[in-house]
């Protein structure tokens, strides 16, 4: 097994990081990485950007609910992003498009996302630590105010990146069986009884790690998470809208 | 600069294979990377399937439209998975479910793209080829039939993986200053000027690379993509609703 992979089978999330900033040489490599990772049709149709503003920081993590967003990490922001088309175009003559329909959205979302993993990937093999940060969507319309997106731009996932100051137990992941088929979808079923070893190794990992302890399993994860919506990320369908996304389709 | 980084800004993609299978030992290391990705509040929302049947591979050559797909690489299709969940809660006694808004819509997309980056990233450091694949999606629904896929579940991204068979020269990407803003989005217009000198580095690309040699620039593929739809691509969002999502949403 090469370094790569090993450290991709013992990816942690890192939430605490050391008080130390990245240097400026690591981010650009960082960025580098992601510039350079794969792309719908060579359209690149992503951007990043770098929160530095301690307000926005601040901001941000208040959207998040997380204490750790922004802190002493760097935090990236990854944008799934067509309006940088849509300017190209109307500069070229163009304005016509259908940038925000289903597909092109997805293309960017996918952009951006790859872009995000590749990104983890980089810090992880130089000993950084990552945590990836959906909670940006807890209210993505304020976020899109606060980092001025223009339509047909929308933030995907936030990014933190910094020095690892903890040194969390590796979480155990599905059993391959319910993950991965050959030729159609085939979930085993009945599915929780099948689990319940799963279940069982979730649950002594929660109870065996060094914070955060508590008694739960995988299922009763599913179970509480079925109805489960944060305030706000309800409305992100019509912030989609809002953003020009969704709306050109021709059905 | 370690192996991984050096990897990641060498990508290229790889689309010609040497008639050489992965061994079954391979396919699970790359399928244990990407269940190890990171994934969004642990809900693991994704699943994979293997395609190995030869009449399947050529159905998905016939919709992806690209000659090389099924043929000498192993062949991933990554599924955004909510149905795995919504039956975890049918036996559990808690039918309701809200897995098809937007907010688990993009957390399934999220976690399948994330795995195929990193399932990618793996491949590459073992020295294998990859070429993700975007096409599955020229016909969604063929392909949501063809795979028996259930609703609540959708394919997201293909992914070829083989021994590469060519070394295609490494494809420019944008400058930083028109990807990465701080604080705020800030695209550098008028934008069309300034890509002049990508433009010309893109076009020397096309002019002189090995093989499917043709005139073009960056600004001139966005323009030419500003609408055009391949067919069936525009009822995307239809299938997304008929396969659940996008349709629970209280807007």
């Amino acid at each position: 097994m090469n370094d790569t992979i090993n450290c991709q089978l013992n990816h942690r999330t890192i939430r605490v990081f050391k008080d130390q900033l990245l240097s400026a040489e690591i981010v650009t490599t960082l960025v580098n990485v992601a510039r350079h990772t794969a792309t719908s049709h060579f359209l690149q149709a992503f951007s990043i950007i770098s929160v530095t503003d301690p307000n926005l920081k601040a901001a941000i993590r208040n959207i998040s609910k997380q204490a750790y967003v922004g802190t002493n990490g760097h935090l990236f922001i990854f944008i799934a992003d067509q309006y940088r088309d849509a300017i190209i175009g109307q500069e070229m003559g163009h304005p016509e498009n259908i940038l925000g329909d289903a597909d092109r959205m997805i293309a960017g979302f996918s952009d951006a996302i790859l872009a995000v993993q590749n990104t983890v990937n980089a810090a992880e093999s130089m000993g950084l630590g990552a945590v990836i940060l959906g909670s940006i969507l807890n209210d993505a319309q304020q976020l899109i105010d606060l980092l001025h997106l223009p339509k047909l731009t929308f933030p995907v996932l936030g990014l933190e990146i910094g020095y690892p100051a903890q040194q969390p137990q590796l979480k155990p992941r599905l059993p391959e069986q319910f993950v991965h088929f050959e030729n159609s979808y085939q979930l085993p079923t009945p599915i929780v009884s099948q689990l319940s070893h799963y279940d069982k190794v979730v649950h002594d990992y929660y109870d065996m790690r060094e914070t955060n302890q508590r008694v739960d399993t995988f299922t009763n994860q599913i179970y509480k998470s079925l109805t489960d919506v944060p305030e706000k990320r309800n409305q992100l369908l019509h912030t989609l809208h809002q953003q020009g996304f969704l709306v050109a389709d021709q059905n």
